[in-house]
């Protein structure tokens, strides 16, 4: 079979390949037809060469045609659903219903279009006017935006279809994604949406383009490109630490989701008060999406206590009764068991699973280990290591001191969760430990799990180093994602003629907040 | 003569000292007489832990705390202002007056004092309400800033009172401040005055604290620290690009303004319209604080013509007539005439100066060069040299295309200016040139000078690689400088009590700006 075209400058071409590789199906582990390239330099260097003329053709299109392209975009994905269902299934092994279809596909396409009226509307750029000084000021786009998109979700973060693709675009910047090997197909099938809705919305070819896959130095050569003005990367801390020191050393920006354990503490009082739903809870978090989310909870701090005691053991059979999913990859379930050997041999003890599951497919038994709040402050490096995958960690301390030296032993998180009980039995804990966790974590959550991620303007999908490279930013969550993909741009004593619209006396919409002498308003300056 | 003590824990402390240096007055070339520590890394290590004691009990402090000493340290500044520029105008050589004593003074107090405010008023931390969701964010501190102040702001930019210090101070953090070698008397005068306010404050011991100096290794490990949160570095590009390699390779963030050269475009209708005020703008500005300013006009673009030829004449005339002033030190001395010998090698013709001055202390000759655009683009990274200081280059090109060339070949820069002729006769000119200037600098300025920097909201002291670490953030112009050392913190779920008082339901001013459910307003949520 011939290999699949890479997408450069408005065309499907042939690539430059130094190689080829296949997806696998992660049910059967088997490999899917189709050939995709391994592209070289040369295919980088074009679609850079491709993305700088697009970006310079951009300021001469109307300020609405990044949006009515994110929105005809959206309902080119509604119309090819199917197909895209279908094949992320093939990939991923992930439900094609609900997860698939009915949950991140819909998620995608709205936050396209979320993402298209942030566009239209402009606040995104917090545009700031000094009548005084005659100084104005306002975020905008800086230049051509590399995605590298991660394996666990082929539709919501995807490199030329999710979050960090939508914000990049939205802010002005031609995008250059970089399919994740596990998904291919899907991504591909976006891109052909991505196409059309492109031709359709005039955009100069090179606003959007697609490499399946690149060396790693040439990654890292990409990503430290002077034609380059941003990176987005979700993906292992790996190679993404690799990418951020190109990137880094070049005075790139680059925004990086790579790892996170997402502690989560649950007092004794909440369990004294509700042991079995918090359970269920738990259950269902750490097994959603088979525990491969970005914000599973894979790190339990409990007290020492018959509650505790009770909870785990509760828990034991809860994740021996339920199902075991699939994994996205054998890579997946290599890293699952040698992420759980590394805990194991750092003193966390086996509760249940620890064991590949018989049958098809990559797939590992639903894991829970214990180790001491003693034993984990002996080696928390390794005793956070992530465990990507169906598996979690109980921490269990002897009190309530040992339990804070454990949450201030860690790293960096996305979350933080504290359960406690309602009527406030567990208020003085909570205050001893809040601190602790609220530093080391970007979202703090009461009483509830860290998987489900709203897209809301409230969100913060980001966290302290290693969770990512930057804590002052989050991957979900518009319009605040779109100020990652930006340059301020400050306009002083400059004619009213050569402002941008955003930041004439008029306001542009009528309905764009600008903060004018420090007061926020849709008015005209000086109206 | 005994070592000056370091301000470690709220106490002046005898260094653990590596060596010791003097301040050298640059009028005379002579050293003077106090002798100053440089410290080991025993005494970073003791300042860390206090830093993040403080840290941790400045949770404990009523709201107004930071904002009340940033005032009351403005007021002692004032108190001793007449100290404060005596020694300042000792060891930098800057004009008491009007420059020390009538601009950068009040210009530092206010600086303070809009900090102060800024704090205490919430806004700069962009908070957010999502009531659907029940998802609330906000920016907050980061943890300990380390600050690296440069030489030729003594006070503005000083590192325990200029924009650095005051913009990590009123977003939470405390600082441990490293003094510029060039003017550690200042510094410790500044210091003396921050201890007084922050104990009238009541702030923990720890929150403000004074190095004079470190080995460049123990620099480097200082800003890479766990207990740091950010650091704020402005000096030379050498020096700071081995604290961003040490920070970056640690995931703390650093906030860098290394080298700007300050394209000036000056078009060919604009010099027919009024030479000689151009001429007289530009070499005021080109002169200011004997060319140390961050934003000296060092690169001139200008296009062939008789015009241009009388421009350059009249400047060669007027740069030999003005007064030749001293300049910070005997390495900003050396600096620049290396800097010019390494334009001419480049081949930069001189046009005036071009020698050091005779008579004492630390001068050299106004100077300006000149180049053909065609010169220009076949060595750019020579010709974009700095030389800091009174010093700058002409480049000639022969046509519109060659300088659009030019300004397309150019680093990134702090600001960037066009002069253009009033009645519209360069305005195609101006379209043609403007986008290639916009993308490579922070601040673009029309007929006008980018010297001035205003304390403006709107401001952008800031632009791309390699002026500073990151084009999104900016030095000076509050309250955004607050938002560079704040970590993003989101509330899922938390108990309304739970919440910091900026996220509650009621406004806790009744005048904070916050954005609920997508609307800027200073009403309370459900209000």
């Amino acid at each position: 079979m011939s290999m699949q075209p890479v997408y450069i400058a408005g065309e499907w071409k042939t690539a430059q390949a130094s190689g080829e590789f296949h997806a696998t199906n992660p049910q059967t582990g088997e490999a899917l037809p189709e050939t995709y390239p391994v592209s070289s330099w040369e295919d980088c260097d074009a679609a850079l060469d491709a993305a700088a003329k697009a970006f310079a053709a951009l300021r001469g299109l109307p300020a609405g045609a990044m949006s009515d392209f994110l929105e005809k975009y959206a309902v080119c994905i509604e119309q090819n659903a199917e197909a895209l269902v279908s094949m992320a299934h093939q990939e991923t092994g992930l439900p094609a219903s609900p997860r698939l279809g009915d949950v991140e596909l819909p998620r995608t396409t709205g936050q396209l279009r979320q993402a298209a009226a942030a566009a239209r509307e402009g606040s995104w750029a917090l545009p700031s006017v000094d009548t005084q000084t005659g100084i104005r000021s306002a975020l905008a786009a800086i230049g051509p935006v590399c995605v590298f998109g991660p394996n666990n979700f082929p539709f919501a973060f995807n490199s030329i279809a999710g979050g960090d693709f939508a914000a990049a675009v939205a802010a002005g910047n031609p995008v250059i994604a970089k399919a994740n090997s596990s998904h291919p197909g899907t991504t591909r099938l976006f891109a052909e949406a991505a196409h059309a809705a492109a031709e359709e919305a005039g955009l100069p070819p090179g606003t959007v383009q697609l490499l399946y896959r690149t060396s790693h130095a040439d990654g890292e050569r990409l990503v430290a490109d002077p034609r380059v003005g941003a990176t987005g990367y979700t993906g292992s801390r790996h190679a993404g630490l690799k990418l951020k020191a190109a990137a880094d050393a070049a005075g790139k920006p680059i925004y990086l989701e790579l790892s996170s354990i997402n502690p989560v503490v649950i007092l004794p009082g909440a369990l004294r008060e509700r042991l079995d739903q918090i359970a269920e809870e738990f259950t269902t978090s750490c097994l959603m999406g088979t525990g491969q989310f970005c914000t599973q909870p894979g790190l339990i701090v409990l007290i020492a206590g018959p509650e505790t005691d009770a909870w785990i053991e509760t828990m034991a059979t809860r994740l021996q009764q339920a199902p075991v999913g699939t994994l996205l990859s054998q890579g997946v379930a290599q890293n699952l068991a040698q992420g759980i050997t590394t805990l194991r041999e750092a003193g966390a003890e086996l509760v249940t699973g620890g064991e590949p599951q018989d049958g098809p497919g990559f797939r590992y038994q639903n894991t829970l280990l214990r180790v001491t709040g003693t034993g984990f402050l002996t080696n928390p490096a390794a005793l956070q290591t992530e465990a990507f995958g169906n598996c979690s960690l109980c921490v269990v301390a002897k009190n309530l001191d040992e339990a804070g030296q454990v949450l201030a032993s860690l790293e960096g998180n996305l979350t933080g969760c504290i359960y406690s009980h309602a009527a406030g039995e567990d208020d003085d804990a909570y205050a001893r430990l809040e601190p602790e966790l609220r530093l080391r974590v970007g979202r703090l959550l009461n009483d509830k799990m860290p998987t489900g991620v709203a897209v809301s303007p409230a969100m913060n999908h980001g966290g302290p180093y290693p969770a990512t490279g930057h804590p002052g930013f989050t991957a979900v969550g518009i319009p605040a994602t779109l100020r990652r993909f930006a340059m301020l741009q400050c306009y002083d004593n400059v004619r009213s003629d050569r402002l941008p619209l955003l930041l004439r006396d008029k306001n542009p919409t009528r309905q764009t907040w600008r903060c004018i002498d420090g007061t926020w308003t849709t008015a005209d300056v000086g109206g």
